[in-house]
């Protein structure tokens, strides 16, 4: 064996449980696991063993749904009215983003992501390409990642909100064809995995989602889209296709409700549109601290997946409440569920340990190579100190406070070792593969220059902001 | 001067904004704030300097309510029914709690605490001499103590819900001499300071309220209560004083409605009521996570503070989704306000700041010695690093981000060095006062052992997370 990680509590995720085993030992071959079990069992020779006495393995965190190539705005747009966020406080330091400062941003947010636990990252960037070729591939981060493909012409600005998008088909096309070259790159690639990117129903032309319904399904591929956003996206469903049409109606006139189908969102679909989609096996990427933060909406999770239906969380957008501090979301999530139900034991810590591996997994399609510690699949593994003040103590007996605990009180601190495909990215709590030094100290840099280029702009926009800033609260 | 803070980014909070001040220096002299200004305009000498250039200061942070001595329970209770929550969940661990137990709890809470950058904890426990004594004191950190008055007798835990508990009057008395003496032993104490605590309406006699609500008025103290928490108070106050009556009722008609009254909780109040409370001065100690966690319920925080009410927040219990980690405690509050108004303009990234500083302190009494960065205020200060993924680019133009950045993005590893009294309790990020080690150990050991006497009684109370445990979920 490579590496034997031994006397640990490991968290397998096997079996439709958390598979809680006590004095584990997780041995690893070839970037693969090859045997998880009791320690007692175990008697290979091991090149090198880690002591993980004291510490919980678990499977490497699934973060399904983020945008981290705007991670420089960070800060840049919260707290104000939906309608501001994306026109009038995030926009004009959008503008100012170079494709430079894009990758900047991602090497940022990876870092972040990373020193939480995540190992798997559902990226979705135009030009994902570079944040794959220039981030995640350095960096050594699994990625499933799309290519944002929308056909929406610039002349949509000017537009009133029940007037539909102009659509540039060239530059869905190409957009396209990006896509398509991606799957080419990275075709059977180890850490690398692709998926279609039609940005949102409203946002692509319908003959260009046929054509990407059609590849789909020759080439067995997964399709990840922004679904049923809210009240802009609905206006522009009934604009377009007429009064009583959906987003969820105008996919399934598609040929889109299917399980290859990867639905970011779905807080702007209806209980019933929900459950159908559930029960058509659509997978759900729910964002609860971006959305929170956009909309003061907790997104439909617990009812998606009290449906049936299988479901992954995301970070999505850096931008105000977001961030990629994984661990968080967890306790975020729950908290969330909670009051948004009015129900203590919505979303349990054992079911946001899950969706955080194993059904994170599924959701991006890649649950046969990981999700679970499991002999056969690859080695994405994570290992928490939790000998710590927010997260002490640990008891086994009469339950595992490591199940709550890691939940609602773990934080990056506690972060000891990731493994991706049997490497350490991080080894005793530091990042091997990633010059954090360089990365914040750029990130800084760029982000200066961002927010002065788009300074003007951004006070010109006028959103509530401006005036928080003048009168001295921000 | 003893001490000066050259070239940080503080936040003051004078002048009832968030008194930004770039480039600025805060000395310090015999535990006291002597200068708070631009670098620039510094001209003392001081004994030691720390160059906080790159990092942020600002007042240290105040939990206005906080249970630590329950720490050593976490874990424990939490993903269950508010109904089976306080006596088939965490009951039988609490029954296992020794007094010795209570304080290794109490030093992990207060720990955590101070790890989080919190100077003053509002702490609220029977016998709270021994925590103040033994924690808190060596510890250095600041401390509101109220101790717990509460007149139940044990009898009543065989009672129907609408039977009101019998009192026992003894109890009562020798708790409220408890806490008579704490106010003596600690008069003009410069760390410690003291609030009557009964415990809630209906749990002291009325008799023994109308003393508590006389020596208050006589002694100028203020009185520390949990507040309309729900259902099972409600129907104990229509039980005891007739239908129709509520906690609020009741309180007013014993004339302990006035800004002597720190409530906590408040969610089972009408509007109606908290709006007369908040008018009459009455001061609110809201704890998101905590009742999330055990109610899925936000407490109404931000429509206390829109009736002109003053408000604090604590973290409360550590059992479940509690812990004392404060700044973690912002992020939570400001997501949970957002959905619970659907509303994402809902206690904004600047409000929590506030909060969690000058109006924390103004809901403990305090704010004449804390909360905010003055020449004149006693030197209870926190300096955060802000270069780290999680909370990284922070800019100062056109807006400051360091606002949402630290609010949404800061944990527990940015806490660079929190002073209380201008002594440094934390110092590079390392905990000065307490053996972390030592108070990890101990209370890991001290865990396993009550979770060990109470196993039989918890399995019993069969709560919902007996049948999680055996069938492999916890």
């Amino acid at each position: 064996m490579d590496l034997a990680i031994t006397d640990t509590l490991a968290l397998t995720m096997r079996d439709d449980r958390l598979g809680i085993l006590e004095n584990a030992t997780i041995a690893i071959q070839d970037g693969e696991i090859a045997f998880v079990g009791p320690t007692a069992e175990f008697d290979g020779d091991a090149d090198r063993t880690i002591d993980a006495s004291g510490r919980v393995a678990m499977p490497g965190l699934v973060n399904v749904h983020a945008h981290t190539d705007l991670t420089l705005l960070r800060g840049g747009a919260q707290d104000v009215p939906e309608i501001e966020w994306m026109n009038r406080a995030l926009g004009p330091l959008t503008e100012a983003l170079t494709p430079d400062d894009r990758i900047a941003g991602a090497r940022l947010g990876v870092l972040e992501a990373l020193r939480s636990g995540v190992t798997t990252v559902g990226e979705y960037a135009a030009n994902v390409d570079r944040l794959v070729e220039e981030v995640y591939e350095p960096a050594g981060v699994r990625v499933v990642a799309a290519e944002t493909i929308n056909a929406v012409d610039d002349a949509a600005a000017d537009l009133g909100p029940d007037e539909p998008y102009p659509f540039n088909e060239t530059q869905g096309r190409e957009a396209l064809e990006r896509n398509e070259r991606l799957f080419e790159s990275y075709a059977d690639h180890d850490r690398v995995s692709c998926l279609y990117g039609p940005q949102a129903v409203d946002m692509v032309p319908p003959e260009l989602l046929d054509v990407i319904r059609d590849r789909a399904a020759k080439h067995n591929r997964g399709i990840h889209m922004h679904v049923a956003q809210g009240e802009r996206e609905a206006r522009q469903i009934a604009a377009r296709y007429g009064a009583g049409e959906t987003t969820v109606s105008v996919l399934a006139d598609l040929g889109l409700v299917s399980d290859r189908l990867l639905a970011a969102h779905l807080h702007g679909a209806t209980a019933a549109e929900r459950e159908r989609l559930a029960e058509a096996g659509v997978r759900m990427a729910a964002n609860p601290s971006s959305i929170a933060a956009i909309d003061g909406v907790m997104p439909p999770l617990v009812d998606y997946r009290e449906y049936g239906g299988v479901a992954g969380l995301g970070t999505d957008q850096a931008p105000g409440g977001g961030g990629h501090d994984f661990l968080r979301e967890l306790r975020t999530t729950a908290l969330l569920a909670k009051t948004n139900r009015g129900d203590p034991t919505a979303f349990p810590a054992w079911a946001a340990l899950r969706v955080a591996t194993i059904e994170g997994a599924r959701t991006l399609g890649i649950a046969d190579r990981v999700g679970s510690l499991e002999a056969g699949k690859r080695a994405d593994i994570l290992l928490l100190d939790l000998e710590h003040p927010s997260t002490a103590p640990i008891v086994s007996d009469p339950l595992h406070t490591v199940v709550p605990n890691l939940v609602y009180g773990a934080n990056t601190g506690l972060v000891d070792a990731v493994l991706v495909e049997g490497e350490l990215l991080v080894q005793d709590g530091t990042v091997q593969t990633i010059d954090e030094d360089h990365v914040l100290e750029t990130a800084t840099e760029r982000a200066t220059a961002v927010f002065d280029r788009a300074g003007n702009a951004w006070r010109e926009a006028d959103s509530a902001l401006v005036d928080r800033v003048e009168t001295g609260w921000l």
